[in-house]
C-alpha cells in the first residue's frame, strides 16, 4: 500500500490539492507533459457530470453530434481574432501514414471552425433554424504551465455550438445556456457563482461577448467554471454561412458557443474537500454510501455480514458498496473512504446489530448519527441532502466572508496580497487600468457581473469616473 | 430541402450505402480527407450503443478512465508487432505551441502502449489485480480507403484494457468480453455473428491471440464488428510491469484488450437498411415512434393534434414525436421518416379519430394495422419487439442461404465472384495459402469459427490435410 498523507492545507494549499488528487486516484500525471489520465475515482465523477448536463441540454432541444478532432490549420487563419487567440496554443499534425502532410493540421483547441465550415453546407433556409448542437470531446491547448484537472494541455469537455436567425435569439442562447451552467454549479456541484460578462480583453478570441461564471475556492482565489459566448455573425462572415429569411433575402447566420470542462472536477475538489481528502457532493458521487462491517473477532464476520445483508435487502434503488475485505481493520476501511469522499459511511458491528442499529458518519462534518436498522433506508436520502444543503451553504458564506466592496487601491492590494477573495470595485473600462491591475497584483477582473445595482463611483487604479462595480480577483 | 433520391441496392450497393448515410443525415464528409462529421441521426445511435454495452461492461465489473490522446513516438517502438502493425498508421505531431518537439507524438490509433506505461506505476501487488478499466475514446488512423463509419482515419470507439495475475484468468476475460459483444450484436444490433479465432496474419499486433465475431452485410460481405485480444505478457514484458504474487515471487502482469466502433452504426446500415433509407433495429432506435397527423382541410388541425394528444397522454413513458409541421404534405413527411429509420409511423386522421383507432405503419416490412387507440401504447411495444426479431430473422436467413461448405476451388473462386457470401472451407494452416486465397479470390480467412465440429478433409488451395473448417469471405 501506498503512504498516504495528505498535506493540510494551512501548510501549502497547492501540494494539499495535488495530494487530495493523487491520493484519491482521481488521476495521475501522463508520460506527455501537461497530460493526465484520469483514472476511475474521478472519471466517475465526470460521468456524472454528464449525465446532468446532458439531460439540461436535451431538454432545451440540444443534440447531440461529434466533429473531427483535426482541422486543416488555415481554417484558423479565417478568423482574425481567433487566429490570433488559438494559434499559439495548437498542437500541430504535419505527417500521416508515414509521409510529410501538404497542409498541416491543427488538433482542435475548440471547434468553432470546423463546425462552422459544417455549417456553411447545412444551412440554406431560415427552415434550417436554429442548429443547436453540443458535442462531448477532447481537445488540446499547449499550456505553459499546467495543474491536474484545472489546466492541462488535453482535457475533455462539451461545446456547444448554435445558429440562429436574428441577433437576439443568439444573445437569448447564450444567456441561457449560461443559466443551465449556474443552476449545475448550484444545484449539483454545491457551489454559488457569480454570473458576468468578460471584459475586451478576457473575452473568447472571435466573441461579441462572453458571458461566464465564477465560484471562489478554499484559497480565496476565482475559478471560471463555464464560458457562455455570443459570437454575433464573425463566424459565418468567416465561413460565408448565409440563410434565405422568409422574406427571401439572403443574411449572415448568428451564432453562440458554450463550453464546461474537466476542471469542473478539480473545481469541486477545491471547493468542498479537506485535510482528510476528498468531499463530493452527493449528486455528484459515484459511491454515496459504503458499509463498513466490524467484527472483533474473526468468527462474527458471517454473523455481521449477514445482517448487513438482511438491512440492505430492499436497499436496490441505491448505489452503495459493502467492504467486506479481510486483512485490514476497520479504521483502515474509514480513512480509504474518507480519502475518496464518499458522502456517508455506515458501520454496522454486533452490538449495533444487537440493538437493531446503525451508525452514519458524515464525510462533511463528521457527525455521527445512530439510526434504527428499519428506517435507515428514508434516513440516508435525507442526511444525502443535508450534506448538499450544508456544503453550499459552506461555499456561500465563505465567498461572503472573503468578498469585499472596496474603494482604495492600497487596501485592495493588501487583502489581496494577504487573504485574496473577491473584490467588488469600481473600474473606469480602460484596457490600460486594467492591465496595470493585473501587473501590480495578479488579479484580473474576472466579470461585469448581472447582479449588481449602477452606481456612480471612481476607478480603484485612475480614479476617473465608473458607474458600476466589477469583480476581481487572483484566479486559476 | 435537398433532393431526395436512394440509388436502388441492385444497382449500386456501394452507392445505395453512401446514399442512405448522407440522406439519413446521419453523417457527412469533413475537409479533412477520410474524416468525417457524425450528424444527430448518427450520433443518437451510437449514444444508444453506447449505453447498452456501458452497461454490460460495468455489470461485469469494469470501470471507465481515460488515458492521453498523444503518446510518445518512442512508446510504440517497445513492442516489436505492435510498432510494426500501427507505425504506418499514425498520425504524428511534431510541433506544440509554436516550436518543434523535441520527441515527437502520435496521436493514439490504439491505447495499449500508453496504459501499459501507466499500469507499471499502479500494479504492484496480487491485490491490485485484476485490473478492469475501459476507455470511450476517439483514435486515429492513417487509412488509404475511407468509408462513413465503416473505415475513417479518426473514429469513436470504447477500447477495454485489463490486467490480470493468470493466463485463464486474462484468457476467461477475453472471452467473456467477446461474448459481450455476441450478445450485443445479436440481442442489440439484431444481427447474428459468427465467434471465432483470427489467423496468425490476422490476429492484433501485439497479441498473442484474437478473437473476434464477423457479421454478413446484405451483399453477402463480411464485417468484422468486434474484436477481443488475449495480449499474454507481451506488453507487460515491453512496459516491465509485473506484480508480487501471494507467495512473494515477481512475475509479469497478464493482459487483454477488446473494442467495438462506431463502425457499428455502418453494420447497422448495411445489415437492415433498404431502399427506402435508414432501418434501425427498434433496440437502437433514438425515436422509436412518430405520429403524423393528417388534417385533410386546414381547420381540421387542430382538431386532430387535440385527438392526438388525448391518446397519448399517458405514453410518458414512451420516446415518440408527433409531426405537426404546417406546409408540409402528409406523404412528404412519410418519406422522411421512412429515410430516417423510425421503426413505427403512426398516422391519424379525422376518420381515425372517429373511430377511436389509429394506424401504424412498420419501417421494417410496410404493415399497416389499425389498432383502437386505446389499446396503442400496449400494442406500440409488441410491434417493436416484433421488428426487431423480424430484422433479426431476416439476417440470419440471409447468413443461412449465402452460407457455402465447399471443398471446390474452381467453384469457390466462381461464387465468390458472381455473389460473395461465407465459405466454410478445410485449411492447411499455412501462411502461405492463405495469401494466395486473398491474391486470387480478394477473400480472406476471416476466423476459425468455434462453432463446428472438428472434421478431417483436405486445404481448399493445397490439397494438404486439415482438421477443421474455417470461414472465408471477402470483407470490409
Amino acid at each position: 500500500m501506498a503512504k498516504r498523507t495528505i498535506t493540510p492545507r494551512s501548510e501549502d494549499y497547492s501540494q494539499w490539492y495535488v495530494d487530495v488528487v493523487l491520493q484519491a486516484q482521481m488521476a495521475d500525471y501522463a508520460p506527455v507533459k501537461g497530460c493526465m489520465v484520469i483514472r476511475p475515482n474521478g472519471y466517475a465523477i465526470w460521468e456524472k457530470m454528464q449525465a446532468a448536463l446532458d439531460g439540461m441540454f436535451k431538454e432545451t432541444g440540444h443534440q447531440n453530434a461529434y466533429f473531427p478532432l483535426l482541422i486543416p490549420e488555415s481554417f484558423l487563419h479565417k478568423e482574425a481574432e481567433h487566429v490570433e487567440g488559438f494559434s499559439p496554443e495548437c498542437a500541430v499534425v504535419t505527417h500521416g501514414g508515414g509521409k510529410p502532410l501538404e497542409e498541416p493540421l491543427v488538433i482542435r483547441p475548440t471547434s468553432e471552425t470546423i463546425i462552422w465550415a459544417m455549417y456553411k453546407k447545412w444551412i440554406d433556409s431560415h427552415r434550417d433554424l436554429p442548429l443547436l448542437y453540443n458535442q462531448w470531446a477532447n481537445v488540446v491547448r499547449w499550456e505553459m504551465r499546467t495543474r491536474l484537472f484545472l489546466r492541462t494541455t488535453e482535457f475533455l469537455w462539451q461545446e456547444g455550438h448554435t445558429a440562429h436567425a436574428t441577433e437576439e435569439e443568439a444573445e437569448e442562447e447564450t444567456l441561457r445556456m449560461l443559466g443551465i451552467y449556474r443552476k449545475f454549479a448550484e444545484e449539483y456541484m454545491a457551489m454559488p457563482v457569480i454570473c458576468g460578462r468578460k471584459t475586451e480583453k478576457e473575452k473568447f478570441a472571435g466573441a461579441v461577448r462572453t458571458y461566464c461564471i465564477e465560484a471562489m475556492m478554499q484559497d480565496g482565489r476565482a475559478l471560471q467554471v463555464g464560458t457562455s459566448h455570443n459570437l454575433g455573425q464573425n463566424f459565418a462572415k468567416a465561413f460565408d454561412v448565409t440563410f434565405q429569411d422568409e422574406q427571401g433575402q439572403r443574411q449572415y447566420v448568428y451564432a453562440t458557443s458554450w463550453g464546461a470542462s474537466t476542471r469542473l472536477i478539480g473545481g469541486v475538489i477545491m471547493t468542498h474537500s479537506d485535510d482528510d481528502g476528498l468531499v463530493v457532493p452527493p449528486r455528484l458521487a459515484p459511491l454515496p454510501v459504503v458499509i463498513v462491517p466490524i467484527w472483533p473477532k474473526e468468527e462474527l464476520r458471517p454473523t455481521v455480514l449477514e445482517g448487513i445483508d438482511k438491512i440492505t435487502r430492499d436497499w436496490r434503488d441505491l448505489k452503495f458498496h459493502v467492504d467486506a475485505r479481510e486483512g485490514y481493520k476497520p479504521g483502515f476501511k474509514y480513512n480509504e473512504w474518507e480519502i475518496r469522499g464518499v458522502p456517508i459511511r455506515v458501520e454496522v458491528g454486533p452490538r449495533d446489530l444487537e440493538k437493531e442499529q446503525v451508525v452514519f458518519v458524515r464525510r462533511d462534518n463528521g457527525e455521527k448519527i445512530f439510526v434504527p436498522a428499519s428506517e435507515a433506508r428514508a434516513k440516508i436520502d435525507e442526511v444525502l441532502n443535508a450534506i448538499q444543503t450544508n456544503l453550499f451553504e459552506n461555499a456561500r458564506k465563505r465567498m461572503e466572508d472573503r468578498t469585499v466592496v472596496i474603494d482604495n487601491y492600497e487596501e485592495m492590494k493588501r487583502l489581496n496580497e494577504e487573504n485574496s477573495g473577491f473584490f467588488w470595485a469600481h473600474w473606469c473600462g480602460d484596457r490600460a487600468c486594467e492591465n496595470r491591475l493585473q501587473e501590480e497584483t495578479k488579479a484580473t477582473i474576472r466579470c461585469l457581473p448581472f447582479d449588481q445595482r449602477k452606481e456612480p463611483g471612481k476607478c480603484l487604479l485612475c480614479g476617473k469616473p465608473s458607474s458600476e462595480r466589477v469583480l476581481m480577483a487572483k484566479a486559476y
